[in-house]
């Protein structure tokens, strides 16, 4: 493999709110050897997350900050084209963490690496329903959400890829299921595709009015993926012992200082409402559940899911910027080449 | 009982922003006789509570405001003159919602109602330690705070009737009581009559700095009576999983519109902190247990309380907002009449 080139895409300047293109370099390495108890990974999908923005800030956030120069984190799915570890051969198809390049060496530590079989779910899936987004989805909904049948439930960015699949495992709960996109075309998957009962496109409504007209019977659980004035819109419409899952805070470009906004603590103690943050990383040793719910009502048709794939590693620093801008329909993926386990 | 006169303090106008002496009028009425059912109550204390603010603020709370020219609202202990009430007879102590007069009627069935032996506990009691305010301490930190042994607890208005029996309570569970209190005589009683561990005075420090210092091992539980910018300076000291227990809201002196602050779900988000509102009256099926283990530790002389005793039902009122000003040193109470139960 050391005549083959490694592009690789480096963090060249932490973004001062939302990241773009301008953030990044590309630069050209050789392709690494592996050494014993490692494989080399060639990169196929890359999963474009809005984790990211904290995974470039300096601010305090789940892990350690990509370094200047380091090339950009991101979860992938892979194939094994040379291997010196045990449980790994040239062939293998897996989820791990290559960054945004060609070629990355895995020891099978990373957090949620695992081998897939293309037989069962398309390779894809691994980074969206099948993977930490529908984990996300499940677990926080589930565990954190805790909602009843009956109750009502409010998913922010609810055709993403976490939002779409908590609007629908919400159904499945026997709950009236409210979505929150931007824009008519992401509204319309959500009645469409997704079953949502009620659609808000929350840049033309009221927010605050279109969710009183939405949720008669108030909310019961908001499962909250942005954050910022959304966040604020649903807080006066609690019922009592409403749960809100903070999953993600996309609405706030910068944390450096934190912006301001109306202060929570009378709406969430008048309601006697929990808020509480979830990182599905907290459950990884319940992935197996997650995945055999998910892999089970997918295969019943009873969970569906969209990609949006963009063409090319080079597409990844645009790809970031239209993600935080809402350009996206479905989960964003990017394919740094193609995928051998598909015809099409 | 016509003959005697029924003083009586109104609510004159809501106030716009801390109630205080102007809110309220005084009048005269005569003392109302009981049908059947009811019982005849003749105040003998009255408690100073921080939800009064919210109870004649025309915003969305708990409970009904009280109307304009309506008795003010307050719970209190009483002695029965006159009873057509099948389990009261005249003599009888109780502890009920009689509200700023001196005669009152009762069925029995306000919320918290009870009967009193004084024999067993000093009737004051009955609205501090004993009553709603260690209820409130009980169940806010062990149910929803959760702590467990070697956890570091924090408290605001810890030397006040709730915060007090939260920060003992903390300790009898093992955890490291830490106090914010105003004013140098409230941090003393803090550490010399309550046992914290550390007490700081807000007003004087650098509460975030002066936070650090007393918590090393970080906050893993804040018992929170005021949010406002106490709430802020613990936000970013929360260990994983941190719990906090929205119990008041006495820092911020109008909620309509709500005030601004930092936002506050990107510090939820990164401690996947759990942020929830407590309403005692919640839990009133489960009030003997708590009861029960407050009597319990307050004989074994483990669980201590300190009363601030204004006399008069004139006085009501400034009691009211040197509660809100801080004034007050321990539970706040208004004596109407001498305790016949009390010899001194």
């Amino acid at each position: 493999m050391s005549a083959a080139i490694n592009r690789q895409i480096v963090l060249k300047a932490r973004p001062n709110g939302l990241p773009g293109p301008d953030n990044f370099d590309f630069v050209e390495g050789e392709v690494p050897s592996p050494v014993p108890g490692q494989a080399l990974i060639r990169t196929l999908y890359l999963s474009i997350d809005p984790a990211m923005k904290g995974w470039i800030s300096s601010a305090r956030g789940y892990s350690e900050p990509v370094p200047l120069g380091g090339v950009m984190r991101s979860l992938g799915v892979g194939e094994v084209v040379e291997s010196r570890h045990e449980a790994l051969a040239p062939g293998d198809f897996v989820c791990g963490m290559p960054g945004w390049q060609d070629y990355a060496l895995s020891d099978g530590t990373e957090p949620f690496f695992r081998k897939l079989d293309p037989a069962a779910a398309p390779l894809s899936t691994a980074l969206g329903v099948l993977g930490l987004n529908g984990l996300t989805a499940y677990f926080g909904l589930l565990d954190v959400g805790a909602p009843a049948a009956g109750e009502t439930v409010v998913v922010s960015t609810a055709a993403g890829g976490v939002g779409s699949a908590v609007g629908q495992i919400a159904r499945l709960q026997g709950c009236r299921a409210v979505g929150l996109a931007g824009g008519p075309a992401k509204v319309a998957l959500c009645r469409e595709a997704f079953g949502y009962d009620a659609a808000i496109d929350y840049k033309a409504a009221d927010v605050a009015a279109a969710l009183r007209s939405a949720c008669p019977d108030g909310i019961d659980v908001f499962f909250d993926n942005t954050g910022g004035p959304i966040l604020d819109a649903v807080l006066g419409q609690f019922n009592l012992g409403a749960r809100i899952v903070v999953c993600g805070t996309a609405a706030t470009a910068s944390w450096d200082p934190p912006p301001r906004g109306p202060r929570v603590e009378r709406a969430i103690l008048v309601a006697r409402a929990r808020m509480q943050g979830i990182l599905i990383f907290d459950y990884a040793a319940r992935y197996p559940e997650g995945l055999a719910a998910l892999a089970g009502w997918i295969a019943d048709g009873r969970l569906g899911y969209r990609e949006d794939i963009r063409d090319g590693l080079e597409a990844a620093p645009a790809a970031l910027a239209d993600l935080y801008a809402g350009g996206n329909t479905g989960k964003l993926l990017v394919r740094v080449r193609p995928d051998p386990t598909r015809t099409s």
